[in-house]
């Protein structure tokens, strides 16, 4: 395969609408070698698109400077409208830990990205989640609170002053928060059921905000199209809070509504571990480890 | 990553107590170049071991027959015990095609393996499953009956005359099934009690041969070490008669006795493919693809 060390960088940009920038903005990802552009989400009702692209650390930093250079360039705050709450042209810039490399290897890539991205396109720039430099910054909502308009207030407050650049945002691309996290991943859970109360409440009991599972956050959502409702979640480190003890926990308080969980969807990637954890956990495997995978086995047998 | 070309082949031998035969036939295997030895399964109630080892046609063959002579010279069927039932010194033989190479070309390779078995080891030589020469050769089992201690009088029968070699059974070595076939997933469901009879009426209920799902071998065995009792099962084709819907019926089975399910083993070696598939089963998930899987992503955008 490719090199052992791998990172994944997730950056979200406040453009879901224009395809022609879109494109730009993934050649100019692309164009980096040894960088390999996964996926790209826009959404036209956020007006912002995701771009996930994974290398060995420096290419991806020298493709996140390529997108954040253009998306300051291509971007204008003060004419962007939509559903998402945003404070930037690149809004947020995740550098998070695939292969061989550790928390704190992306801690130093976020720390190496942000000051470049103040030095070079004079963007101001929050540090956040692992990479934080004070509690209140680990969670990027907090942050974002505000959001582009609130923040030439904001971030004069000496509380909000920014970890790179002077207390000043920039006038068409407003701020970035630039962090290091564990892998994210989107997953759905959808109700036999059109009481959005009911996926409220199931949201509210399985999120960690309010008494539920450690690294799970929650909301529950009206699927219109279909005329039911979802726990809508982010599993931010599925290998403490797994994904298959999140499911049934979710199901389990579903029955209390007497309402069937219907079905479930990822949305975007997700780690093969976390869906081979899942399997072990309910085919209760007693000698699961991924050294029963044969295409690991083999992996291993050529490297070594 | 390797060669184009890849062969499985996944000999089981009739030693699983005594280490350091065993680690001779490891070495006999490791010693071939070209050879990749993945895995080594060896369980002392079966008295019994499965070797499980990947590379490119010939080096495969040439590892196979170096364990057929070491296996023949180490193993003494007259004095061996197990709860597996077994026939020879290196019992079966199998060569499956993994990437690259056809079911037609391991059935080739399993002539020429089973050719040179009874020439150079004077073992008698049934070929089965694709490779076999008559229709109720396909099936192991049926050939394996009466084990070794029966096959001096069964190997006289005209209908049972081997493939290779003369109809006199080895006197230490027995005689040895060569064949090709796909991936086999060798499942064992454990259950809590100590009653043969509950696993061998639900692997009379979950088996093909019987009227159950038709990909599934299985049998009821004792484990004595655990003072519990297992459905042993082989999956012969893991796409058409998934994991996940072989661990539900056999759970369902079991209530039938109030017996619970209480753990799984997968014995060698599982592609990827069946654990996702069978995580996609349990979440529910309604939007499955391997494209959802991280690294299958990165793995096509590489290849690209």
């Amino acid at each position: 395969m490719t090199s052992r060390k791998l990172v994944e960088c997730v950056p979200n940009v406040s453009a879901g609408r224009d395809e022609d920038k879109i494109a730009a903005m993934a050649e100019a990802i692309r164009a980096v070698p040894g960088v390999y552009l996964l996926d790209i989400q826009s959404d036209p009702d956020h007006n912002r698109t995701v771009f996930t692209f994974v290398g060995p650390a420096e290419p991806v930093v020298e493709a996140a400077l390529r997108l954040a250079e253009l998306a300051v360039k291509l971007i204008d705050l003060r004419a962007h409208r939509g559903e998402h709450p945003r404070m930037g042209a690149l809004d947020v810039l995740p550098f998070v830990p695939v292969r061989g490399v550790t928390m704190g290897d992306c801690v130093m890539l976020a720390r190496n990205a942000g000051a470049q991205i103040w030095e070079r396109f004079g963007v101001p720039v929050y540090l956040y989640a692992e990479a934080a430099t004070r509690p209140e910054r680990q969670d990027l909502a907090e942050i974002r609170k505000g959001e582009f308009e609130g923040f030439f207030e904001k971030i004069r407050r000496r509380e909000w002053a920014p970890d790179f650049g002077d207390p000043v945002v920039h006038p068409t691309a407003g701020v970035c928060a630039v962090g290091a996290r564990e892998f994210l991943i989107a997953y759905n859970v959808n109700l036999g059921t059109s009481e959005l109360r009911v996926a409220k409440e199931i949201a509210k009991a399985v999120r960690g905000s309010s008494g539920g599972l450690r690294y799970v956050k929650a909301l529950g959502l009206e699927l219109q199209g279909r005329g039911i409702v979802q726990v809508s979640m982010n599993l931010t480190d599925f290998r403490k809070t797994p994904i298959a003890r999140v499911t049934e926990l979710v199901r389990r308080e579903a029955q209390r509504f007497g309402v069937p969980v219907v079905g479930t969807e990822i949305v975007g990637l997700v780690p093969e571990e976390a869906l081979l954890e899942a399997a072990a956990y309910y085919l209760g495997l007693e000698n699961y480890s991924p050294d029963i995978v044969l295409e690991r086995k083999l992996a291993q047998a050529i490297e070594s």
